[in-house]
């Protein structure tokens, strides 16, 4: 039987929105490799599939609710999310639970409005070997569509941490005895002097693309990827791949 | 007096068109910041600014062409160019140029298709102290608006050469001594385990988003970065940046 916007359709659609989500503490995740990947999470609350995905991927829409072309375009944000939707459970995790855990590598953004940016920073953080992210202050969705596809999956890898205050997640990593460094175009830190110190547990601070990260954020140091040419600067995305990656070089050593 | 849609301004605005910046040898820079940066490069060939730009960048404007802002938003790629589009002269550098120079440091770029990663690989090369851009093959035209835009000023940086044939790039850059390697998520070197070899000269060669590089292009090694977590790749722009920054660090200490 076919679904063309039932109440459930409707009600996924909703999710859409920013305020939606929070409300529901869920959110969607298209095509074929994050619902692979949400599905190995365990967060799926319900699957939206076409008739041609469920040939395609019977391994993954055994439980679907079937939809026309119609009722999927109104469910995707994109123009081809090849027959699948899912609406997953957000697994936010507590920085406390987290930080119990020990960890050697975290990624912390702080007033990221770009969900682009967010995605992929949350997608290096897990290849770098970050186990948690934290998003904190005024800072996008993580849960949003295009940080959702810009993960590449990594949304459903690491922890998701959402925190409302920057100072006080900084505050309560040191505390858990785990360097805070700001990721600061005029820190006063050189990354490639820092050899020794990036071999301990770490949390990296990236800050908004516009302002950086706020002057009066009080991490450990504040450290500047040098700039060897005429550039002024490294974008977001490129800034923290370089940081976790020295992070993750240095910690593979100890 | 306001020059409103003359044949100038016509003129002009084709060259959002590849085609047109091909046949004329000329493209678009927006924005008081690209207009500075194609400035100081010597590549304006004519530039057209608002009246309140004028009152805004007297040292930009002293030769520029009073448009409207009809003109100025017909001129422009984006919603907010605030006032300013010059008409530069491509910049472009034969390959045998670039080696002369005896460089220690060229990003390639093999059949890259989104002009924003084209810029961001740009920008990154620059920052790490990369002397020149290669776009090889069936690549994106770095002179694409959103390419120029993404670049952040380091199109005028670099040294942009452009190259038909991958195969034939790569083996001029052998020749001359400049070893190639190639960024692989498949490469049966771990880049971590490359210090040495990264203090030579290297050409690092990037591929397509979504089919990485040609499986017979010759590069002198495979190299992947190492994932530590469950992504299954990294992006362009952040495997670029932490690829080109450890040869960064590597020839800093020769």
């Amino acid at each position: 039987m076919f679904t063309v916007r039932t109440p459930r359709v409707v009600a996924a659609r909703r999710l859409h929105r920013r305020r939606d989500r929070d409300e529901t503490g869920r959110f969607l995740a298209e095509g074929p490799q994050a619902v692979r990947e949400a599905v190995q999470a365990g967060v799926v609350a319900e699957l939206f599939a076409t008739a041609e995905a469920v040939r395609r991927y019977p391994e993954l829409t055994g439980d679907a609710s079937l939809v026309d072309d119609a009722a999927m375009q109104a469910l995707a944000d994109t123009v081809q999310p090849q027959g699948l939707v899912a609406v997953c459970r957000q697994r936010d995790v507590p920085l406390a639970t987290v930080l119990a855990a020990r960890p050697r590598l975290i990624a912390v953004c702080v007033d990221i409005r770009d969900p682009g940016n967010a995605g992929t920073v949350l997608r290096t953080a897990d290849a770098a070997g970050a186990t948690a992210v934290v998003f904190a202050g005024d800072v996008v969705d993580p849960y949003n569509g295009k940080a959702v596809r810009s993960s590449a999956g990594s949304l459903f890898h690491v922890d998701v941490v959402r925190a409302r205050d920057a100072a006080a997640t900084v505050a309560a990593l040191r505390a858990a005895g785990v360097q805070t460094l700001a990721a600061d175009g005029y820190g006063d830190a050189d990354l490639f002097d820092l050899d020794a110190e990036l071999a301990r547990p770490t949390a990296w601070l990236f800050g908004s693309e516009a302002h950086g990260l706020p002057k009066d954020l009080e991490a450990d140091r504040r450290v500047r990827v040098p700039l060897y040419g005429g550039a002024e600067s490294l974008n977001l995305a490129a800034a923290a791949a370089v940081c976790l990656y020295s992070s993750a070089k240095a910690l593979r050593s100890v």
